[in-house]
């Protein structure tokens, strides 16, 4: 297989995780997480996805395409360890989606960072709430949801909070 | 339709024209050229495509992933208003197989080099040779081939030489 091959496979398998995951949280209410804007691609497809939902962004710094970049008061620059913190008591128990496209492309930081957001991503979620991810994260009172037909095992990563 | 929807459609463009290129050049020897190396993965698909043609890529320096970076005497770095004068005796009427992914995002620019190319590309062509780039072009000799099935008109370009 290709890089572009693999390139399209991974972009298909999340996009087909968002879809599920929109539809997972049709009725639970709650704030969307987009943990790394990037180029602002899956931002952009989460609003479409959910637009009315409010959806808060966090990041490093902003590389994202000019009309992808959420406005001063959706956006909380820094590193997650800080940004994820500082809002901990406003969003506690309020968050419907988590998207967490987080992989460094180095095993031992993207295992690292997982381990860091299962901890920290606990408390924000309501009960229902999915996080969708590129990597294990394992987050008490979620189980593993089924990928979407054709996302092959551990491309992406679904769980929802049970209890 | 997101950004997301945006590249996988774009990928997949991509994607089906070199598939329909590489069907396309199957009885016509020569080699192939592939001018923007960028991330090196559409030349990392042509390599998939077409194992045992040599493939000379141009660009202007390499920000290709190490795996997809040719060996010396498969790459010219520099202008393509250089390099591919420099190499013009050499491959003269030799090309079996261009794709040219050279769109710059701004238009007049995307243009001007498509005129360039339009010019200089000509005298490389076998008869029978393909053309494929992500801009029109427009070269003495050649005639538009019809686009795959799902690919949108002018998202990408086949370009054959039949004279």
């Amino acid at each position: 297989m290709s890089r572009l091959d693999s390139v399209i496979r991974r972009l298909e398998a999340q996009r087909k995780c968002l879809g599920a995951a929109a539809g997972e949280i049709a009725n639970t209410d709650g704030v969307v997480f987009e943990l790394g804007l990037g180029n602002g691609r899956t931002f952009d497809h989460l609003r479409e996805l959910l637009p009315d939902r409010e959806i808060f962004v966090f990041d490093r710094n902003v590389a994202a395409h000019p009309s992808c970049i959420p406005d001063d008061n959706h956006l909380f620059l820094g590193e997650f360890q800080q940004t994820l913190v500082d809002v901990s008591e406003r969003f506690a128990g309020q968050c419907a989606l988590v998207h967490a496209d987080v992989g460094t492309g180095v095993e031992g930081s993207s295992r690292s960072m997982a381990r860091f957001l299962s901890e920290i991503l606990e408390p924000f979620l309501k009960n229902g709430a999915i996080v969708a991810s590129d990597q294990m994260f394992n987050i008490a009172g979620c189980e593993a949801l089924p990928l979407p037909a054709g996302v092959a095992p551990n491309r992406y990563f679904l769980l929802k909070k049970i209890r």
